[in-house]
């Protein structure tokens, strides 16, 4: 009792290590990207001040400072851990899901993952410092939570990590098992989300939106404190960098403005028939970006496939873009008086560049382009900014040409992604973010000419909103996070900041009808790159056209099933032969038992626990739990077993003892609804299809369920002969 | 296809309804209750005025009040539909969790809840004109959801309900099932919570913490839908009264402060230390108070069962209240100048009462008694009203004793509980919100006596918090509540209302304490209650301790079986012997095909589906699917079919085209871990103990699994000579 006791108090230490180090990490990831970035912008400044307003000698400068931070950290990528490319987000749902996912919490993609998104923030131009941080505190999240929950956290070289792990075999072994580790890594995503919004809601809400596949509360408690704890963590220590110890002044990485601006304009109820226009317009941007997403995955998955293609790209999209926003600038100069803005935040103030205009005046083309991306969407969002609707159109395109280059190459990120998953964008990717927010203020001035009282900053808010739905489809999290990421700052030393839930009506409003509007076109980004690579991911729910299936029909039927005592040739010859992971096990009478997986066997196997004499059993070798417990999640392959050919040929073993016993079976004429949702909700990895007799006439993996070809089925049933009106 | 399309959108729209109905509903009920209680208070100042200060005249109008209001209240319970009393919600929880709870989702419960909720607010002393709304709003969202899924809102008679019913079939007959019901019914809860407090995404959070039971993405997505609507309806309302047609200043009917006042002070890192006292006293406060509960129950129980002892508990209970709010601020009296107090709430000050005070002077202990709950909460949470210790001290004793008495009448209501149900607080319960608030407050004085930077309006606030997660164990749901819910007007002209989200730390952290405090005592409040009242409500996960259980170990094994071919002799006898709501089938073999429903076979009867000959089923009686989804909820009892002697003793009926086919199933060694599991995230309300040669052995229903005696089972455990160190 008192162990078990222990065990559960254990794991919520576990939970609150995962989000105090999720919350240490996105402070180092942020504090080294700030340092960087500020060194190029004061190098660049320098330089246009002591060559008196040349445009070579800076522009080379920093060329070459982003070629060098953006292929170091390609380098990576492509060559020590390819697993740490892109977000990593559709990998981690995807394992969340119940996916094998190869790398994907490992303490190296972590290290490659965090480093390498520091060298991206800090060369990419499309970057911004703090924004990009959100899909990769994800990631990074979820890799800590998998490591810590193993009691070997990052892979302290296994010789040490083994010796960790025996110590404390004892405290956590318990949570050595897939389905704690899935739990602790939903726990890790939201404690990301926390960390990079301070929105522990908003990471919650993303985790049971989006994420996570079966709930239980204490799960949910679990996440809340995780996301608590990184939030708080990070708070703290930012706002100790600012010199506030001890008082909590920043709340996240990215703040998506001020609200204080929305306080006087705000929104009244006849304003909703023009939130319905963002939220349309959102909706087609987002799915056009989606569609041109796939399209450009593909594309990348035919012409970039070597390394060095890799290399090439990476490089030419680095150079495009120097180019292009830094010449922009210049091109479609549009000075400003500076007095004509508002208080401006401490320290070096990025969005106010000079940037070849007059003294006292700034550059607003290079505010939307040059500047750091989280600077831009607060001028865009703010109303000290007056922006003319020449500059906001001439940037969209130009914008979004960029965002859609750059998507999908080989650096870590939260917009870039690599060639394997390509063409996916990150949620909260800041240059969609950005263009949705664009988009929206152009709307709002426009919107502000007819109706008088009408805020253009409540519209650029609600158009990022909306293109985020557009591309995401999940409108309650993406709620929560915008809100509880809208902060304002009453002055500079307010102890609270505070968010304006006021508005989350008329954001959940616009989401909700963009998520409608693009669900015409596709269903989503993530579902979009997982039905290209073909991630068998289930949905929530079966399609609705599967009504008529049953059981038997998308089973495999060529089970192979293994006996109760069961010959050591027989069972190296089926692990050879087949890459199931689980394999039915039955008695003589051909009944069904239970199921054993493969890890157990192989284990079994080069632990040599099986006897010469089939009726021996009482002197085969027990293995014992914790050892099971021990070896995960890397256990041996059938490539490491190595028997003489004479233990092979007459040794059994008697798998009775190892038998997972009486897992959920179905029947072979069960609806397909019910097996979906058995398999969904129970999160199976496999499940044995038995007939009325209880003998195994098949088995259903995920991938049965996965890849249901509509097409196939429709013209199957007119083979059966089955129509509507015999079906209820 | 577009059959189902367009039943998917009309999912949609009744959602929509169900939304703006709650929104309704909660405008209704907040607008009467003031009108009256604005009445009362006019007359009480009235007459004081009139005869110069006397005691007894005011006093005896005000007692008349409230003894008419709440008699007539407690009448309509008594007599008419006990299920209206309470708050409804631990029925409501017990209904979602899958459980039939009588009348619970009627519309003349609706009725009496509405019309009593209204006279026992502005009758009752202890209830607040908006804070008691919650809980009936809950109830109200829920009944209202209900009745328009069925196509026949509010019941409007059977005749009329029946016609539109077979209007509507084509379109909602996929919604006339339990499954839907519930999934509208948690909805339904959302709204009332959102309406409530104007906090949309607190209700999404109940619902899913506390209430549902099994969740999909698309469900999640209706109750954000539905809380969002009525948040919107009502606030737009409320906003109109106050003259503001269009603009949306009024989000809920309950606001739990203004934050204003805590961004001056607020909090920081080092307050921490301090809030753990906070959530300490929280804790062990709310864990009192439901024992205290549970106790008043059973003695409840025991004493009072008429309906005349439940008149004469209400009539006593009203003139205790009545006359120690009355004059508790007379003998206290403590009279402050109103030139101290900072800006007053526009309309009838309430707060401010001059209660037999000097003029220009207040009553501060008649604020805290006698005022309405809502403006007294504001007071205790507002910097500028100033508290001396006696008066919050002397405050505290008496207000929870009252409260305690007041638990557990016959009388509808957030605060009032019927005799049935009794002992059982409800959530957001004014008067242990107001306990913890005060005590919060004290604490708060305290400690800014020694740490000079602390705000005692924070304290105040975390105190109410800690008190309400005392009782009612779930954290993340009152966290998001408190949080929405404590919103501040900036000005009265202010467009959009803020809430201050920097605080939902430190609420998270001591809620997340006091729960932990008060797990150690019991198992929160409805948990207790379900206890007492023998509610079969499952956990979310099995008891640690049963580990070592198989299905065999809890089923039913007296299993009575029927053949797909049945006489209807055994079908009515099997019908009349038992109250199972579901048989197995099998077949003449013995093996297991499927479940038929009392329901199902009443009907059947009923509509005379059976022929004379066994093997003449051709002839049978067709009784279509949608002449089930006509009927539902109410099919006939099997009292009410009346047939010929010589029909049931001849007759067969062929059960086959109405089974339930192949649902599923466990082996009767199956772990009890798994089988828990199954039945409650499927929401199964049967499930079929199979053995190897898939005959039936036995039969577990959800009262096998919720009464799980840990004691009865480690006897028996000994007895089967189990041991801990054969098990894993």
């Amino acid at each position: 009792r008192f162990h078990r006791k222990l065990q559960q108090f254990w794991g919520w230490i576990l939970i609150a290590i995962i989000g105090v180090a999720t919350g240490l990490t996105a402070f180092s990831v942020g504090l080294a990207s700030t340092q960087l970035a500020d060194l190029k912008y004061k190098l660049t400044v320098t330089t246009i001040h002591a060559c008196d307003g040349c445009i070579a000698k800076p522009f080379f400068i920093i060329l070459a400072f982003n070629v060098v931070f953006v292929l170091v950290s390609a380098f990576m990528v492509i060559f020590w851990e390819p697993a740490a490319g892109g977000s990593g987000i559709p990998q981690i749902k995807g394992y969340l899901n119940g996916i094998r996912v190869p790398n994907i919490v490992r303490a190296k993609t972590f290290l490659v993952k965090v480093v390498g998104v520091v060298l991206a923030i800090s060369g990419g131009l499309i970057v911004g410092k703090a924004v990009t941080v959100a899909a990769p505190m994800v990631h990074s999240g979820a890799i800590l939570a998998a490591g810590f929950i193993q009691g070997q956290p990052l892979s302290l070289g296994s010789v040490l990590g083994k010796r960790i792990t025996k110590l404390n075999l004892g405290v956590w072994g318990r949570y050595r098992s897939d389905q704690f580790k899935r739990d602790f890594v939903a726990a890790g995503v939201a404690a990301g989300i926390s960390a990079s919004f301070g929105a522990p809601l908003g990471g919650l809400l993303f985790a049971i939106e989006d994420s996570a596949s079966f709930w239980r509360q204490k799960l949910i408690w679990k996440i809340c404190l995780c996301g608590s704890l990184s939030a708080f963590t990070l708070n703290f220590l930012l706002s100790g960098q600012r010199g506030h110890w001890g008082v909590l002044i920043q709340p996240g990485l990215i703040v998506f403005g001020n609200n204080n601006d929305f306080v006087n304009g705000g929104y009244a109820a006849w304003h909703f028939p023009f939130f319905i226009i963002v939220a349309v317009l959102g909706g087609v941007l987002g799915s056009m970006f989606v569609g041109m997403s796939v399209l450009l995955h593909k594309m990348r998955n035919r012409f970039i496939r070597t390394p060095v293609q890799k290399i090439m790209e990476v490089l030419l999209v680095v150079t495009i873009t120097t180019v292009a926003t830094y010449f922009m600038p210049i091109i479609l100069k549009s000075c400003k008086d500076k007095k004509d803005l508002g208080p401006t935040a401490s320290g070096i103030d990025y969005s106010h560049f000079t940037f070849y205009c007059p003294q006292g005046t700034y550059n607003q083309m290079a505010t939307l382009f040059f500047a750091s991306q989280e600077s831009t969407m607060t001028d865009v969002l703010s109303q000290h900014r007056q922006f003319d609707t020449w500059e906001l159109l001439s940037f969209l395109p130009f914008h979004l040409f960029l965002a859609c280059i750059t998507n999908g190459m080989s650096v870590p990120g939260g917009l870039f992604v690599p060639g394997l998953v390509g063409g996916e964008a990150t949620i909260f990717d800041p240059s969609t973010t950005k263009a949705g927010a664009v988009m929206g203020r152009l709307l709002g001035e426009w919107i502000s000419t007819i109706v008088s009282d009408v805020e253009p900053v409540v519209f650029a808010m609600l158009g990022a909103a909306s293109v985020l739905a557009g591309i995401f489809r999940t409108p309650i999290s993406l709620t929560a996070i915008i809100i509880e990421a809208t902060h304002s700052e009453r002055d500079t030393l307010a102890l609270l900041t505070v968010t304006d839930i006021g508005l989350s009506l008329p954001v959940f409003f616009v989401v909700f009808i963009s998520k409608w509007i693009g669900d015409f076109f596709d269903s989503g980004i993530y579902n979009s790159v997982y039905r290209v690579i073909r991630y068998p991911v289930l949905n929530w729910d079966p399609p609705s056209w599967s009504q008529w299936l049953e059981a038997r029909h998308v089973m495999q039927d060529d089970v192979i099933t293994m006996r109760t005592r069961e010959s050591v040739k027989n069972i190296i010859r089926m692990l050879r032969d087949t890459t199931h992971n689980g394999f039915p096990v039955v008695r003589d009478d051909e009944k069904f038992v239970g199921i054993i997986l493969r890890s157990q066997l192989t284990l079994l196997l080069t632990e040599r626990a099986f006897v010469r004499d089939r009726d021996d059993v009482k002197n085969q070798k027990v293995v014992p739990l914790d050892k099971f417990r021990e070896e995960y999640p890397r256990f041996p392959s059938i490539d490491d077993v190595t028997l003489s050919e004479e233990d092979i040929e007459l040794s059994w073993m008697d798998l009775e003892p190892y038998i997972n016993l009486h897992p959920y079976t179905v029947h072979s004429d069960t609806s397909f609804g019910r097996v979906f949702r058995l398999f969904r909700s129970m999160g199976l990895r496999h499940l044995c299809v038995v007939d009325e007799a209880n003998h195994v006439v098949g088995i259903i993996t995920r991938k049965d369920l996965a890849y249901l070809d509509r097409k196939q089925w429709d013209a199957r049933r007119v083979r059966l002969n089955l129509s509507l009106e015999s079906m209820q």
